[in-house]
C-alpha cells in the first residue's frame, strides 16, 4: 500500500508572458491618436493612472500571462468558474494523480462563526489543528486504498476515482489577459475568500509583478478593485 | 453515525426558458430584412435549416433556458469547464450537503482498455460492479464519518469538507442560450465523452425539444455538430 | 431622388425576457441551501440587497431580455463592443436600408471644451444646431444619392455602402442576462458616456423595470454600478 | 479643403505574441501526464495532429498574439462581432481622424448575383470600376468637407463625425489566442465572406505563420475548420 502525502503547500509557477506596461500605454494610445506611440517614462505612469481610475481597462487586455498551478480540488473548483481564462487540466480519466493531499497549514483559522453572510473565523488550538491533520491523513489514506484496489481489479480510472477526495492536488495550465487576472485577484485576495485560494491569488500577484510592475502597484494603490 | 446513499441518478430540471423556434427566425428576419417579420410555418423549417447548414448560429443565441443539474462533483468539473453558461452552484463553505454519492449503473463501461487517445471501453461482469459498490460504500462513509467528526468538533465546513470524495452530489442552476447549448451536447453527447455526462446531456437534450423542438430536431438530423 | 429622413429619435423596444426577481433569490438560494427554496416578500428584499452590496452577482445571470434597438452605426459601434450579450443586426451586404439618418436633439451639448480625459461638454445655439442639421443634411443626401446610383449601375449593396455614413440607422436584436445588462448601463448611463448612447440606455433600463423591478430599483439606489 | 486619399490598402502587423508551436504541446502534456514536459520534435508533430482531429482545442488557448489592423470601418464592424478577441481603438470622439478613405481595387467583384442566400458575385468592367472610384470620390469629399465645416464651426468631434462614411479608416489593436484566430479564419477566409475582410484574414493568417508555423499549417492541412 502506498502512503498518502499531506501537505499545505499550493505552487503557482509563471510560464510565459507576453507584453509589459509598455504594452497597456501603446494600445491606450492606439485610442487616442490612432497610432503606436511610444510614451514618455514620465509620461507612462500618468496614462496609466489616468486609463485606472477612470475605468477605461480595455488596454489592460494587450497583456496576457500564463501560470501553471499545482493545488487542491477543491480551490481549483473555485477557481476555474473564472470563465474569462483558458484552462488545461490533467485529467484523471487518462492519468493516475500521485497520492498528494491538502492539509492546512496550522495558522489556519479553523472555526466558522456567525451566520451565512456574516461569518468570522477563528484559529483553532494546536491540537484542534492535530485533529485535523489526524482525520484528513486517515480519510485520505482509506480513500486512496480504495481507489488502488480498484485500479488494481481491472476497473477504469475514470470510475475508480470517483473515490477521491476534493483535497486531492491536481495541477493546471492557466492563461488570461492583465485585466481579467486583477479581476480575479480584487475578489480572491479580499478577506472574506477562501483561505486557501488567497494564497494562492497572492503568490500569482507576485508573479504578475514580474510581467507589468508598474501596472500591478498602481492597481495595488488604486484599492485592488476593478 | 450517518449512513451515506449511494445512487447512480443524475437530475435534470428545465427551470426556466426564454423564446422558441420563432425567436430564431424573427432574429435571422433582422439580420435579413431589418425587422421582426413573421415566418409562415412552412417558410421556417427552410430558414432554420439554412441558417444551420450554413453556420449562421448567432439566431440560436436569442433562445436561453436555465436548467437546474444534481449531479456529482466530478461531472460538475467537466460541465462547469464550459464558459459560456451562467452557474449558481451550492457552496460547501456554506452549508451541510446530504450524504448522497454516485456508485454507477450495472450497465455501465468498467474496463478501459488501450492507450490515451485510443481507450475503448468494456463492460465487467455483475460480481465485479459489486466490488466496485462496496470499494465505493466503504470509501465514501469512511469520509463522510471523518466528514462529520470534524464538524462536531467545531472544525469549519470548508476545513472539514476537504476529506469529502468527488463521487459526492452537488447541485446547480446552469443558464445559457441556445447555440451555447448545442455545442454542450455536440461534445458532450459524443461517443467519447464520460458515461455520466453524456447522461446527463442527453437529459438536457430532452428538455430542450420542450423549448425548440424544430431547432433540436433540425440539429440532430444535421449530424448533432456545431 | 430619394429625399433623406432625419430624425433624433432612438428607439429601444423589449421583445423577450426569462425570469423576474424570484428568478435571483431562487438561484441564490441554491447557492446558499442546494434547492430552489421560495423567498417570502420581506425577505428577498434583504437577500437581494445582501447578493448586491456584497458583489454576489452570480445569481442575477439567470434572468434574460432581449431588446430590439434602432440606432445609428455609431452608437452599434459603442454597443457592440460589449462582448457578453448576442447580436443580430441587419445585414447591408443583404438588404437595402432605407434613408433614416440621425440628427441631434436640440438640447444636445455641441461644443466640446478641454483635453482628452477632462472634456466638458456644453450646448450650442440653435443657429448652431441648425448649422449642424443643415450640414448633415447636405452630406447624408449626397451620400445617399450616390449610393443609390451605385446600386442602379448593378454595383452590389456590399460595395456601394461604403459611401453612407456612420449617422445612418441600423437596427438588431441584443440579448443578455441582468447582470450584463446592469454592468452594461452602469457604463453607459455614466455622465461621461456620449449624448446618444445614454438616451438609449436610459431607455433600456425602462424596459428593464418591467422584467425585475426590485433587482432594478435596488442597483439604482447601491449607485448604479457594477 | 483637404483633398480626400482612397485606397484599396488594408494593413496587419503582427505586434506581439506569447509561446510558440511548443506552448501547445506543453499544454497538451498537461492534460496528459500533469505536468510540462518537453517533446520531440518528431511526437510534436503526432500530438499537434491528434489535438486538432480530436477536436481538442484548449491547449491552443495558451498562445496568444496581438495584431494592430488599419482597415475601413465597414470591415472593422464585421471584425469586432468576434466576441473572444480584444480590441482597442482609435476614437472618433477623441481624435480628428486622417481623410483616408477605401475604394476597391480592381479585381474586386462588382456585382451581385442571385437571391439572399444563393448570391455569387462577378467582376465588373474597368469603367464600372471607374465609376465606383468617381462616386465614392465624390462621397467621401462631400462628407469631409462637411465634417471639417462643422469642425470649424466649433462643433464637437463626436457629433460632426455623424457625417463621416463607413468607407473611412480606422485603426485598432486586436488581441486573441490561437483557437479564437483560427475559429476567426475559418470564417473570414471562407468563399462566402466578405472580399475585404477576406483580404484582411489571409493576412492575420500570414502573420499567425510566424508565431505557431506548424499549428497553422496542421490547421490549413486538416481543412480550415475549427
Amino acid at each position: 500500500m502506498t502512503q498518502v502525502e499531506l501537505t499545505p503547500d499550493l505552487t503557482v509557477t509563471l510560464i510565459d508572458s507576453m507584453g509589459n506596461d509598455d504594452s497597456v500605454t501603446h494600445a491606450a494610445r492606439v485610442s487616442i491618436v490612432g497610432a503606436r506611440a511610444e510614451t514618455e517614462e514620465g509620461e507612462r505612469k500618468g496614462l496609466l493612472n489616468f486609463l485606472m481610475s477612470n475605468g477605461h481597462l480595455s488596454p489592460f487586455e494587450h497583456v496576457t500571462a500564463t501560470m501553471m498551478l499545482e493545488v487542491p480540488i477543491f480551490v481549483t473548483r473555485e477557481i476555474q468558474r473564472h470563465r474569462a481564462f483558458s484552462y488545461n487540466e490533467i485529467s484523471a480519466r487518462y492519468a493516475k494523480r500521485p497520492p498528494k493531499f491538502y492539509a492546512p497549514q496550522f495558522d489556519r483559522e479553523l472555526h466558522q462563526i456567525g451566520k451565512p453572510g456574516k461569518y468570522t473565523f477563528e484559529v483553532g488550538t494546536d491540537d484542534e489543528m492535530l485533529v485535523v491533520w489526524s482525520e484528513m491523513r486517515f480519510a485520505y489514506q482509506t480513500a486512496w486504498d480504495a481507489y488502488e484496489r480498484l485500479l488494481e481489479n481491472g476497473v477504469a480510472r475514470e470510475v475508480a476515482r470517483n473515490c477521491l477526495p476534493v483535497g486531492i492536488f491536481t495541477a493546471f495550465y492557466m492563461t488570461g489577459n492583465l485585466r481579467n487576472w486583477m479581476g480575479f485577484l480584487s475578489l480572491r485576495t479580499a478577506p472574506d475568500a477562501l483561505f486557501e485560494i488567497r494564497e494562492v491569488a497572492f503568490r500569482i500577484e507576485q508573479e504578475l509583478y514580474k510581467v507589468a510592475p508598474a501596472c500591478m502597484e498602481l492597481w495595488d494603490r488604486a484599492g485592488r478593485g476593478l
